[in-house]
């Protein structure tokens, strides 16, 4: 499928995962954001659901398995060249909690890693990236503790020693 | 675009359309969905954001000027025949309210109404259109009355004496 100069929109999903007060980032790889910081993600592909897809995409970028909770953000990205659509997709971010799994960064990415709230501005992240993470940080504090059952999923090993948060 | 065994997800776009307490619906012309009733859409246009697509479609099947407000859903709608994928939408409704225009059945559809929402069940609604519904008829509720500049376009002029709402 060719994102450049496509032929119809194309589904983009992203995960963004919330482990306490950090969230994690990924720097891509490849076009049209190369070298920008932004939440794990990439094209649907067909006959995969929303929640498998974002399941792939943050598990082949980053190496960690995680929940996707809910939906938070529906977002254009329309990019024109002179009156040519040179990229156009719809972007579908969701809410995810960690589940296992060890930071890893992998294909598409050129590095990986959980960030400090606090430590967001000097990432320069897009504007609709930094909030659509704020929404998520509150979509976790409104929510209740999960079930017994759920928490041990939600909770990651404390595996990687250089991992700040 | 090909709607049958398409080479990618394809995005489309939906209304939840909200007047008091009725819902504008529409009775599908075309595959897979002919003859069901489901709220007016279609499918998003190469270059088209969201709510522009969402405005689009609604005027197109029903006559009617609406205002998308929000984002509440998003849905995927995936049938295989086999192994093969047959369709594979990723729908994003908007709770919308009226604007203007006169309700006029048009491209695509059998049929086009509001429809009171103790009637629904007669209407055969997939589970998760009336989810989308009821979620619709809850953001309403919850959000003050609009600003008085906005008061005039969210009141639809009562031309239609066979409007039931």
């Amino acid at each position: 499928m060719k994102r450049a100069y496509p032929k119809q929109p194309i589904v983009g999903v992203g995960g963004v995962v919330i482990r306490g007060s950090c969230v994690l980032l990924v720097r891509r790889g490849t076009a049209p954001s190369r070298g920008e910081w932004s939440i794990p993600g990439g094209m649907l592909k067909l006959g995969e659901n929303l929640t498998d897809g974002i399941r792939r995409e943050v598990k082949e970028e980053t190496g960690l398995r995680v929940r996707p909770m809910e939906s938070i953000a529906v977002v254009d990205r329309i990019q024109k060249n002179g009156r040519r659509v040179k990229y156009h997709y719809v972007l579908i971010d969701y809410v995810c909690l960690p589940a296992a799994g060890r930071l890893r960064p992998a294909s598409d990415v050129l590095d990986a890693r959980w960030v400090e709230r606090s430590e967001l501005p000097r990432y320069k992240l897009r504007p609709e990236t930094a909030a659509v993470i704020a929404d998520a940080f509150e979509w976790v504090k409104k929510h209740e503790r999960p079930p017994a059952s759920r928490r041990r999923l939600a909770t990651v090993p404390a595996t990687d020693s250089k991992d700040p948060c």
